[in-house]
């Protein structure tokens, strides 16, 4: 998973192992995580091909029309894209640990919920790739979205939000929970009160104490060493590998 | 279908027969429209109440905390909102007449065909909402898109995207597909040149045979009708009532 982020002019490494799915994807994507998540939970053979986003390999075009990670290459060489797609593609190819809810309203309703997810995603993505500081209008899309959730899991009472073990929609959100911290580095003070979401904050504790998370968490430290590097013009996604 | 549009002080529908969903939806709206042809393929009951996009009735706001349509209503009050979301919801949920591929790699395939065809969606909305002439940028994006689908019809070699009868795939990208010719009012010459897109043409033609299709398709006359209206600056979405 630390593996060196191959850049252009690298020669493409030989196809995985007979039996053994290929994700092609960088340490520091958060969609790319989410893929890397459902693989660990249903533990699915895979080995990863990391991508320098800032400087891709002419190959990875043959994976992928658009150059763009995560794309899983499957046994036949078929590659597929979008990390909820090959979500859904990989709980349904493979039976064993289901993240889905087998019923069809409740796994819509959970579908819905990672669709509104992605308002915060979006917000996030904005005040840490590009804005220096955040808005109001940021500040409330964030905390309007957070309280949704804190809401949805005291409605569900459950220990996380596919019950009493994370499934589809723990996942699909976990990789920015991960990386709420470095909001602060941006945000007003109010932003992340930890109070208004307790039980968000018990979740995000839940999470990172299971075995599946703890495969692919990194410390807000590396996450906040990237996002410099990022920001600075010269995105470092290799760093990891003398650290870690 | 063709109800008339409801607007905010109107009184709220009492809900549906029992047995039957309900759709919140909007005559002009391609996203509801996505929704009426799964229901229709699938032969589900359902009745439509049509909401007035650009006055809504407040009791919308008790459906969809974003007021937004399409909104499907279940029997036991919970709704659905996103129209892919509803879609898949209503294939899992109701097994006749599927629509979905069954191999999961094939149903992951076309929904990465349903994301790019985004592109074109994007685009086209775009040209026809907000910008009086196509730029080059659009004439390619959609041009490409384009080829996209008229080669993978090519490869596939079938009638419709999902075999001898249209599936999934094919009921998603329709409604863009419908109004195509509405393009030609603000395109370039160039853009819809037929003989590009011979395998495409074919498949429209096709389209516009199922039963399925006519039973909400509408001439490009009221498309077009509907755009001047609302380019104008007042939707108007009843003309069809005293029309059809």
């Amino acid at each position: 998973m630390n593996s060196p982020h191959l850049s252009r002019g690298s020669k493409q490494p030989p196809p995985p192992k007979s039996g053994k799915l290929r994700l092609y994807s960088n340490r520091f994507c958060p969609y790319s995580q989410r893929v890397v998540l459902v693989l660990d939970a249903k533990k699915i053979p895979y080995d990863v091909v990391n991508i320098n986003l800032s400087n891709k390999p002419d190959w990875i075009y043959d994976k992928n029309p658009y150059g763009k990670i995560p794309t899983l290459e499957l046994d036949n060489g078929d590659c597929l894209y979008e990390s909820s797609i090959i979500a859904d593609y990989l709980d349904e190819k493979y039976h064993q640990h289901p993240l889905h809810a087998k019923d069809p309203l409740q796994k819509a309703k959970d579908k819905i919920l990672i669709e509104q997810f992605n308002r915060i995603i979006t917000t996030m993505y904005r005040v840490m790739m590009n804005v220096g500081r955040i808005g109001l209008d940021d500040d409330e899309a964030i905390s309007e979205g957070l309280t949704t959730f804190e809401k949805e899991l005291g409605r569900r009472g459950t220990q996380f939000y596919s019950g009493n073990k994370p499934g589809m929609l723990d996942f699909m959100i976990w990789p920015w929970c991960e990386r709420a911290d470095i909001l602060k580095l941006f945000g007003n003070q109010h932003l992340l009160k930890r109070e208004k979401y307790k039980k968000l904050m018990e979740w995000r504790r839940r999470m990172t104490e299971e075995p599946t998370v703890k495969k692919s968490i990194l410390d807000s430290d590396y996450h906040i060493k990237y996002l410099q590097s990022y920001r600075a013009g010269m995105p470092d996604y290799d760093f990891i590998l003398n650290s870690k």
